[in-house]
């Protein structure tokens, strides 16, 4: 029997749930601290109803656990630290502390030698435009925590986007301040997710090829062609090892003339994954519960071609999805609303032909 | 969206279980009715804490479903009648009652031209010298119902087990009456997991070759070698059709000489088919759901070769399984006790060999 059996997550919402999942089939049992009524994980799992630095609701979580993650950055690290004294709590709360701030975020890419953009603290409307003299034009203006798809980000072409900058930050200062990165004109955008255990086992998924609308994910692909594996492989290596990190990491890159540049990371379950719960030998989901309880990490092989298509705002024709050959739903309890990622369809097929094939199909479903 | 969404089960064991762990991810939710405390499937979902006969706990189950299903035989026709009348329930509570009774089971079988043992029915003492006439020895004396995995079964080979069964018969006779059956001298046990949709949409499972300890499954492995699938499929077919069957049926045939002679029939999903969690394009499980919710049916093909391997008593080195090539694990959430099924292994593999050595491996841990 594994030592570890109570599994306590921070947040509720769809990482959760499908962590719950993944993980009831290894004998663990669930319980989640979120604040919203019949979140996806709630449905599926104990749920403490609280805010996530409701010190007595932690404090129950931390007494109902075994060992506690988290599945979305936004977690409170004095929280995280608190509960860390109690029960061991991973990733690290020095990781979230990390990847919560654009500029620590990047200043860790760079002193591990990592190549990222070109990036500039900006804390008032005064510093924007001696920090562009630097990054030049283009560039891409970003709150340094909080954001996620798209939101808080603006790209600065001309003069007149730098003007409208401006104003912006005159009128409404972020109290966490800016970073202005330059912009990269990458030909691919591709994300690995990587995972190392507490024993210091590591392991890597193949280098997955991300397609972005509107600042949200749409689809992703793998394994991708001619992509810089072992490059990756490297970054990913320096960054878990750096962070003494334990967990899912999945780390961004645009990938330009053969370099891959780091965009940003999460410290967990990333929806750049989501296809190794049916294209891969092991889920990134059971995966991460593995390394947080110290066991050997499975396999992260592709089985065959796989892709994954992000239901956004409305759900699908379930009927026909579900007809479709090799074609998997995900739905996350949620309720239908604009810009809300509802769930998403895994494809899986024997070759990089038929999921092209497959892939033309359920995005059009 | 689906129409249906509530799914009701009697019974909350770990077939319920692993239909929830596979329901969710289609956005179905889930409820069992079962009286024991902490089972298998309430760990993962509500449950009613009730007797499977307690009228009013059967009247709440259905006012909280969109459609019932049940995860063992043993449920009360008329219970099911009584439900049925109310929500529908699937497989029909008349394939059910077919299935409680290994003597209309056989009756079945012989009715649609389905090879079966020589059977006779045997209700006291007297009758059993009669019946051994027609079957001749060896053969098999079981209990018409309530038998399930060797329990209720003795084998007669000598005229002393005969006397033996005789002074069982006379001491303690059956409020439901025996069945007294010709032993079959088989070659391989095969089973196949048909499905059958509320549309009259068919699947079928690649046969799978059962072996049994104890009379408790130990291993099944798919595809089977040169097994007669079209005339499994034609045999299951006839039964699915004659029920009006909806839902996931397993069929365990004795193979001998190229013919099948169908043993038994198992309304509901099937322990030899859990390999298709992991080893089918489509799990049993998701498969059952989307027959008894009208939804279609998704692809039955093996990926690859696989196996499952029954943890029975003792729960296994959980690291050592994981740290087994193509292992899958799944557990119950049970406490070991001897002869009580607590998980199962899942082995996936590219080649036959290559499985051959992973079970030889698994089998050993």
């Amino acid at each position: 029997m594994t030592q570890i059996s109570r599994i306590g997550i921070i947040g509720g919402g769809q990482l959760g749930r499908m962590l719950a999942l993944a993980g009831y089939p290894l004998g663990f049992t669930f319980c989640c601290l979120e604040p919203t009524a019949n979140p996806p994980m709630g449905q599926v799992a104990q749920q403490i109803s609280a805010n996530y630095d409701d010190e007595a609701a932690l404090l129950e979580l931390a007494a109902r656990s075994d060992v506690i993650t988290y599945e979305f950055e936004i977690v409170p690290v004095n929280a995280a630290r608190m509960l860390a004294q109690r029960v061991p709590v991973y990733p690290p709360p020095n990781a979230l502390e990390v990847s919560q701030d654009r500029i620590h975020e990047k200043r860790c890419f760079e002193r591990l030698g990592i190549p990222t953009p070109i990036f500039v603290d900006v804390n008032t409307s005064d510093d924007l435009l001696s920090a562009i003299q630097q990054t030049s034009l283009p560039c891409v203006l970003k709150t340094r925590r909080f954001g996620y798809d798209g939101k808080g980000q603006w790209v600065l072409r001309t003069q007149a986007d730098v003007a409208a900058a401006e104003a912006e930050l005159r009128q409404q200062p972020s109290p966490t301040g800016y970073i202005l990165e330059s912009f990269v004109a990458f030909e691919r955008e591709l994300s690995i997710i990587a995972v190392r255990s507490t024993t210091g086992e590591m392991a890597f998924y193949p280098l997955t090829h991300n397609v972005h609308r509107d600042g949200i994910l749409r689809v992703s692909q793998a394994p991708s062609t001619n992509a810089p594996q072992t490059l990756a492989e490297g970054y990913a290596t320096r960054v878990l090892n750096d962070l003494n990190y334990v967990g899912v990491l999945a780390i961004e890159f645009f990938e330009k003339g053969g370099a891959l540049i780091a965009n940003e990371m999460a410290p967990r379950v990333h929806n750049s994954g989501h296809w190794t719960q049916d294209g891969a030998v092991t889920s990134q989901f059971e995966n991460h519960l593995r390394a947080i309880c110290g066991l050997p990490l499975g396999g992260t092989q592709v089985r065959g071609h796989a892709a994954m298509v992000n239901l956004i705002g409305e759900l699908p024709d379930v009927d026909g999805v579900l007809r479709a050959p090799g074609a998997h739903l995900h739905l996350y309890g949620k309720a239908p609303r604009a810009g809300r990622k509802l769930g998403h369809i895994n494809l899986v097929a024997n070759s990089e032909a038929e999921l092209q094939a497959r892939l033309q199909r359920a995005t059009h479903l």
